[in-house]
């Protein structure tokens, strides 16, 4: 019995907060999603967070949890279990959020990068199960990553697992957020394809259906180039290559059995996957290429519940043992 | 005594064979180094590589070895011990090199990909001692790498380690030898540091000492930059810019604790290091480059050797227990 014993997941996003109850099997229960509403300020949003988290194991109806597990956007110390000051949540500066958790529902607690949670929520339950090394990729607003390296969950020095979105992809192009110029982020996040097509609406005359959407989105891109829109295409086409080019990077530096592509950005599919399939599998190494393969995500919206159910699970093995 | 026994270790460049006795302390005992004469074949080289081992253990008078260590070029098969098709070895097709060893030797042997051996090296007994995260980058002929992550060597699924040779500096560059363009390799490797000064003298004017090295080599650069010499240094601040940024892509991938760069090109010393570390700490994502730091190999020319040898100690160990 104690073996089945469930895990409650939470997840603090910049605009929603998600939980659910996780069971070992890897399936969610009592599933809720409501707005952040970050303007609250730390302490309001914590306990909305926490009242959440008790009406999901009250509507799960799968017993009491185990273990708490929460994923939130970087930086953060894991380690010490404190959310140092997210990027997404302004204004919260060191809190710590472990200690907050264990007191409210009487259970150990861990927290990790969204990314690292999503990484390893795929490799526990999803497209990268039974992997040694796995990569994950989270293509949204903006670009993150995670490492599963020889079995184990990649944390690196500081924390944050690795920032796959800051690779270079065009050195000396478009500016990043993150101060340098040319990386990943800069062109293929869901916010810079919707900003480089709407750079390209207004630099020239091309005639596109874009024209049409205020504001264009990065799925009315997509959509657009699936229709055929010259201009759309444009900057589909540009946008898988450079996806490409850095996952084969990624691929000759970690010879990884498994990519895998999740967020917003991949609900484009075979729009997205087969092109960028295509560029690692003829120009990463031939002995990287051969063993490699690149899949979208399994768990969908749920990448990073599951991911912190997950995370929840293994603190809760290790506790056992 | 057991704790103490030493290993033989050989590594098979392809101009030059190295062998040594390495005891637990990582000091090389009975060094040798002669040509390859790869020319000769496998049969013959490896007679010779034997006939070298079975000198050192002679010659280094610290008791026989408990284990052996090869460092080769790749591709090859680690786990099966064979090496498939090295790259530096022309017609070496298949060769079970781990058995012939182990007949040869009557102890357990163990093959790596040079730069796997090299990181291995100077994980356990040089510059990257007590990281759990370390990459190591060799810029000579070729660039290559190989990482420890979290304290264990990472061999990837195609047991090459990690290409950190063909991370793309330029996209849409400089032709690879991988058949991508714009790879770090066709850039900052000794031989395309080079090629791109001879390039350089060819389409310009510039006065230049260059133009009395015949033919120009990587160290010719080198020090003609660091006398003013302008059109050197144009090729010299490319070289660590573009290194800087490859170095800087990977900080963000790993997050490691340590940067380890080894290799002919290396011994240019702070004119490539000083460069590259001020990219680095000042352009990585600010936790990861307050994480790590970009230092020089510490084992020099001996750190194939002693790399193989730190395999071979690795695998008597896991075998003792």
């Amino acid at each position: 019995m104690a073996m089945q014993q469930p895990v409650l997941a939470l997840d603090i996003g910049g605009t929603k907060l998600a939980v659910a109850m996780v069971t070992p099997d890897g399936n969610s229960h009592g599933f809720l999603s409501e707005p952040t509403h970050k303007q609250r300020g730390p302490e309001q949003v914590i306990a909305h967070l926490f009242e959440m988290g008790q009406r999901s194991i009250a509507a799960a109806g799968v017993g009491n949890p185990g273990a708490v597990g929460i994923s939130c956007g970087g930086p953060l110390d894991s380690t010490a279990g404190i959310l140092t000051h997210p990027l997404h949540l302004p204004g919260w500066i060191n809190i710590p959020i472990v200690d907050l958790t264990q007191s409210e529902f009487g259970v150990p607690a861990v927290v990790e990068n969204d990314a690292t949670a999503a990484v390893r929520g795929e490799h526990r339950f999803g497209a990268a199960r039974g992997h040694d090394t796995a990569l994950y990729l989270t293509i949204s607003t903006g670009v993150g990553g995670g490492s599963v390296v020889d079995g184990r969950l990649h944390r690196g020095a500081a924390g944050n697992g690795g920032e796959f979105g800051h690779v270079t992809v065009q050195r000396g192009g478009r500016p990043c957020e993150c101060g340098r110029r040319g990386c990943l982020e800069a062109y293929v996040s869901g916010t810079n394809i919707a900003r480089r097509a709407r750079e390209a609406l207004s630099s020239s005359e091309v005639p596109s259906i874009l024209r049409e959407s205020t504001p264009v989105r990065a799925q009315d891109v997509a959509a657009a180039a699936a229709s055929g829109d010259t201009l759309a295409r444009d900057i589909w086409d540009e946008t898988t290559a450079l996806l490409g080019q850095a996952i084969t990077d990624l691929v000759n530096i970690f010879e990884p059995n498994i990519v895998v592509l999740g967020g917003g950005v991949t609900r484009s599919g075979a729009q997205l996957l087969d092109p960028v399939r295509h560029i690692v599998r003829t120009t990463a190494m031939p002995p990287a290429a051969a063993h490699v393969d690149v899949v979208l995500a399994a768990l969908g919206d749920e990448v990073c519940v599951v991911g912190a159910g997950a995370l929840a699970l293994d603190l809760m093995e290790a506790t056992r043992v």
